[in-house]
């Protein structure tokens, strides 16, 4: 990243980080079935198997049939790992390991909204509810209180890694920032710029503005995480909508300085469509090239909903190489549209979920993922025939929740599966047995009888899991959430 | 009802229902806030209020602005009530009661299989998952493990009253019913009336044997609990397709002679539709004639689904004074299509939700809530433009779920609301407040900021509402499921 004169960080920081990305102390095995995406279509399910974890958070060695003596005798031999410096962690039988969930779209700051939209859509529902909200939050005993509970409530559901808007507020964004590193979720934290359409309490003041205080985020967020290891600015124009054709400007240059990436919505709702060809008719035929002209279309950008580009859009975006969060749940919620998933993957374009809190209203990847298999049916029942391919399955659904949102937001390499070299960023599922002891209260909705094969208990846990399968959480080797 | 020279029952039951329809033994007096609905559109809030409950299980008292002393000085004193045989029961602050909620069409036998459908549509799906889990529930063990197991589980979710489909079989049928009675929940028990399409190893052998195996179902429950007062038999033919016309003749006149309420399959997938034509060519010329040509559509009849009636079937419904449970959850995840709600309330025609398990993947009535507003959403965007009119509101699917429902189970002078002469079919929610001192692990992830009006607090709970907010559930005042 070149030098582009970043000021130096002046908010202070309410809680200390200075351990947030420090590798984990032990050395860490995990022992039991690991499932994880292999293609679109495909899980793969490797059984009794051995997953080492090294100091720094990285995959070291997956081990397929390796029992606790096996791991003991060869595997920590083999790695040159003691005992006493290796911490094992083995699956019950049931249980499973699954990558953690990679959330590419939602609003830190709308968090205490979910649910609340009444029968809005997506214009007055920025303004009933989400304006307000997001500016009270300049108040940082508030943002404390909401960011906090926001990340703890989405690791809790085996969000590893999310992408982040926060606000306008410079402080409060830089704040959200340090709780991630603090409470150790991987994320990319964007300060939202917005110099039109907001209420006049809820505006940068100019272009200038605006990219002096998103170059103040960064500057904070590269002073505590230089290497970007645990967390990534994003540069965040909300919407075309919200920002001058200056300021898209000069955030395209940013982006192109930088070479970070961009986070914004498109094409989400038929209103706001007219409204971008009403406010930019010089820049460009369609949404998409809106973005385009001004440089935003780059192959870092992460671009929310795509629920009504046309055939032309979705060419440049692939050309372009951007990617697309989809957003079931919000889509629905607020009667945006339903987007052609499949449409997407066929152009080749990357595909990940989102939760898009508070257009939706639900914390859970799992509960998108989900969703997105119930709209892919909505779009064969609207075209009026069967039309099967559109279908989302649960396995390509599962794979949009981690592998998808890996390319999303460029970590593939990084994250999103079982392969040596990428970083531990897991969850540990477990699914109620009706057999056992206990009434099963406490460990939700997904009910095993014992008869079904490994497909049928994942497909389950997709239906009617929730945080309550998730036991325990991990990003880069540290445990960030464990169930009481 | 008649004499139709019922058979005794035989089938042995496999646990004591003798204390199930005893009234409970003292008086309660119930204290804080009770909300229901009072109209389709409107939900009433009763803050500070009383509820006081008979030994029979009946409300005999509602008292606005009663606080514990004013229950203690005045309420019980008026009630005649000596304090030492009541119990009261005060909602904590944040918490309210509801009414119980009504399940209008789930199938019990099918539970193991929620979530299990893969890609499949209504007819491959029901011979892939559907016939050999239902066959294989002859095994009373089985049976007794999937019953008290799906009893229990909607129960835990706030569902008061369920109208269940069994299988063919007459001693799980009448297992399912001594179940109910034993765990305490309402039902309306139906044994599946099918002579057709399905499996050889699954199928009744004749009309005959199908009315015989029917009237035996009857009569079990008519000698556990004579005046229904907890369960009611059903007449089920489980859907046209499955059943000969002399089957169905008899089973119009079987329900004509014991005037007992009917439940259905309708119109739920269009495959369906072209087979039940193909099949009933003499019997008229839509599904809905063909029900009404046997003399099944009764002002008791349950309809699941009516998602593609014609405008023709739907004045018919109407005209027969039947019922139609709207199963949204069921109706997206195996593509069936979306039922148009509205368009059958400004019919007239009477809604509640159902949801239909296994078709539908939740247990859960409150989801089935959600997913209704959600699917009345795609309606909208189904038809290319904001026919705000198709949408249903957070206030209006409540209303579904108990006051609708109970319409549907012809049950809305006993349930439904807190008025004088109903019985107490109960739940107590509580949300998350998130000042509280835990950290919500276990109370499931409505978050309370406690900026939010009681509007809005219900609207989060129907959002992301989830079992862990059901903390007691009541029917006839005895009190059925507990949160540890």
């Amino acid at each position: 990243m070149g030098d582009i004169g970043l000021p130096t960080a002046t908010a202070q920081s309410v809680v200390s980080s200075s351990t947030a990305i420090q590798p984990p102390a032990k050395n860490k095995l995990f022992l039991g079935t690991f499932i994880h995406s292999k293609t679109l279509a495909k899980l793969e399910f490797l059984h009794n198997a051995a997953v080492a974890v090294n100091k720094l958070g990285t995959i070291v060695a997956v081990s397929p049939d390796t029992d606790f003596a096996k791991a003991q005798n060869s595997l920590l031999p083999q790695l040159k790992w003691a005992s006493d410096d290796t911490e094992i962690t083995a699956a019950k039988p049931g249980q499973f390991f699954f990558p953690g969930f990679i959330d590419t779209h939602l609003h830190a700051s709308q968090y205490p909204n979910v649910g609340l939209f009444g029968n809005s859509t997506l214009l007055d529902w920025l303004n009933t509810y989400t304006f307000p909200l997001e500016a009270s939050l300049s108040d940082i005993p508030k943002a404390q209180k909401v960011y906090s509970r926001v990340i703890r409530k989405t690791l809790s559901h085996g969000t590893t890694t999310a992408a982040y808007y926060a606000t306008i507020d410079v402080p409060a964004t830089n704040l959200l920032a340090d709780l991630c590193l603090s409470l150790g979720q991987r994320a990319l934290i964007g300060r939202v710029c917005m110099d039109q359409l907001g209420p006049t309490y809820y505006l940068d003041e100019s272009p200038a503005e605006s990219i002096t205080k998103t170059k103040e985020c960064i500057q904070h967020v590269l002073a505590k995480d230089p290497k970007m290891e645990l967390i990534t600015p994003i540069i965040t124009p909300r919407f075309a909508p919200a920002c001058s054709a200056p300021l898209m400007k000069e955030l395209g240059q940013l982006a192109r300085e930088t070479d970070l990436p961009v986070q914004t919505h498109i094409s989400e709702n038929k209103n706001e469509i007219a409204l971008v060809a009403s406010l930019f008719p010089d820049a460009g035929k369609s949404y998409a090239e809106v973005y385009d002209t001004f440089g935003l279309l780059t192959d870092k950008t992460i671009l929310a909903h795509a629920v009504h580009l046309t055939e032309k859009e979705a060419d440049l975006v692939k050309k372009r190489k951007s990617k697309v969060s989809h957003c079931p749940c919000s889509n629905s919620a607020i009667t945006s549209g339903a987007a052609r998933v499949r449409w997407l993957l066929d152009k080749g374009i990357e595909v990940g979920l989102g939760t898009d809190m508070s257009g939706g209203y639900s914390p859970s990847v799992l509960e998108a993922a989900r969703h997105a298999v119930l709209v892919s049916r909505h779009i064969c029942m609207d075209e009026g025939s069967s039309e099967e391919r559109d279908k989302l399955s649960v396995e390509e659904v599962l794979h949009l929740a981690t592998r998808g949102g890996a390319k999303v937001v460029g970590m593939e390499d990084k994250i999103g599966g079982w392969e040596v070299g990428k970083e531990w960023d897991a969850q540990l599922v477990g699914l109620h047995e009706v057999d056992s002891e206990d009434d099963g209260d406490e460990e939700g909705n997904v009910d095993v009888f014992g008869w079904e094969s490994w497909e049928e208990k994942v497909a389950k846990w997709v239906y009617n899991g929730d945080d309550r399968n998730t036991k325990k959480v991990w990003v880069r080797g540290r445990l960030v959430h464990e169930r009481r």
